[in-house]
């Protein structure tokens, strides 16, 4: 099934304990993307600036199965920057600037021929941006969302309404808290759920999918709530983290690309869709940017989501 | 097969957002005997002061299952106090005042008809003193002990001598990062256990397990490190947690009993021993002290684990 993203496209500086990179390929979209395409055709929707730099975007053309057809790259704008700094505990992240340009201008346009997409991710921008989006869309069948603390805090009414509008939320454990304002993770994204779709209820009953929610937690893997349950879901156990950088964006692309060739949302399908989000976006913490994927296969992440789920458990 | 456990008994005062309790029955080992006798008879081996209220082990006795043949009422002395206030996120707790008495003294003495326990838990306290315990026993089969952040720091020799005439030990991903000086919670578990048993090896040679390390995540749940792999295990997910106090002593409990009950330690009845564990726990948090333990089977025990080993995974 059709698979479609929006999201930022950014020129990143990362600097970790295992090195510094200096203006190479980032943002949610991207990330989203390259995991995705693992598991299903991408379509890809974002703006760059005519800085971003010749070849810039080269693998994304390469890769195959990255549609680039909602690619816009705007005269007289400039690309959005971002610089992080990662600690020693690669949990704790300094921002050292950000240069939000093309992305505080006004949003992409979906494209005609991508306007009959099937599933839809909008990665994380403002909640009027992301509805915006979603209403340049014919009728999707699965309608995720990721967000921020930023729009919980600054643009409740706006966020509300999207997440009323939604089949899934995608969010970390402190969002989830903020959001809920409860305190402890499991009430606070039953809470969240509650939000989902519901105000879009009716015009979408009798499919067979229910909303859902999932709690992103980092190292500590992540809960999905759907159908009155919790699914704990571990991290993918790994001591060789290079670069942090998009694994929340990794997962969600693999995540929905898995849901997307599935063409199916069940607990089940969700289930397993979450655990190849786990171990895709284990893959890309092994190096900066984009490098790990590149030289990643289907069949190796295959591979260790067999080994990954064998240890799981008890 | 016959289970030991070292560890302290506290009159425990709790603050938490559910309510406050006052001078209740707590410490290390009392958590741990209640839930390892869901599992396997426990002895318990430990000491209180005179001041200890009438009544106040009465629990223990009733169990029926939890030996207290080593339990030492001290003349003279008094009972080990705690004092603690959890935040509206539980998560996070301050200790308003620790009165160590007893356990500032000697140590207990293990009684002669518990100098044969096979398999035997050294809750945590002073290093010398779990290695002065362990050397008051005879030939045990496994022995795994806990231990914390001032003993990592301020006894580090005394530490390593004791870590390495065990068959496993138990501690927190900050004490495993501290005890490593490793980061990443994965690197730490791998260099923590390789100083498991090391001196001891040749004496132990032949013996069916290998070491293992349990890091234990809190309401993250906790990695297993054994025979060359990482095993994770999410943390059960509940809303429902009125007071952690005890939590990670009852976890141990759990698997302690579980592995006495099979007498075997090869990596699978590890897993199964941390499943139970992490089940238990998850009991002890729905009330103060042990009240909920007390209205507890293992029938219900054995109804949840299914329940959650059936929604963990993809």
């Amino acid at each position: 099934m059709t698979l479609l993203v929006t999201g930022s496209i950014g020129i990143d500086t990362v600097e970790a304990p295992g090195g510094k990179v200096v203006d190479v390929l980032g943002g949610s979209s991207i990330y989203f993307a390259w995991a995705a395409s693992f598991f299903s055709p991408v379509r890809l929707v974002g703006v760059v600036g005519e800085d971003c730099p010749p070849g810039f975007l080269d693998p994304l053309r390469a890769n195959g199965r990255i549609d680039l057809g909602g690619l816009e790259v705007r005269k007289g704008s400039k690309t959005f920057r971002w610089h992080g700094r990662y600690h020693q505990d690669v949990n704790v992240r300094d921002t050292v600037s950000v240069e939000l340009n093309v992305l505080a201008e006004r949003g992409p346009t979906i494209p005609p021929a991508f306007r009959d997409s099937r599933y839809v991710f909008l990665a994380n921008t403002h909640p009027a941006l992301q509805m915006e989006l979603l209403g340049q869309l014919g009728r999707p069948a699965l309608v995720v969302a990721d967000t921020m603390d930023l729009w919980i805090n600054g643009e409740p009414q706006a966020l509300r309404k999207l997440i009323g509008r939604l089949d899934g939320l995608v969010l970390n454990d402190s969002e989830a808290k903020l959001l809920s304002g409860e305190t402890n993770v499991i009430a606070a994204g039953r809470k969240a759920l509650e939000l989902v779709g519901r105000s879009d209820a009716p015009a979408r009953a009798g499919r067979s999918q229910g909303q859902f929610v999932v709690v992103k937690k980092g190292e500590h893997g992540s809960l999905l709530f759907a159908g009155g349950e919790v699914y704990p879901m571990p991290g993918y156990p790994t001591a060789n983290v290079v670069d942090p950088t998009g694994a929340g964006d990794s997962f969600a692309g693999a995540m929905m690309g898995h849901l997307a060739a599935e063409d199916r949302c069940d607990v089940q399908t969700l289930r397993r869709a979450i655990a190849y989000g786990t171990v895709t976006a284990s893959f890309g913490l092994e190096d900066f940017s984009l490098n790990r994927f590149l030289r990643t296969s289907r069949q190796e992440i295959d591979g260790r989501l067999r080994e990954f789920l064998d240890r799981v458990g008890g």
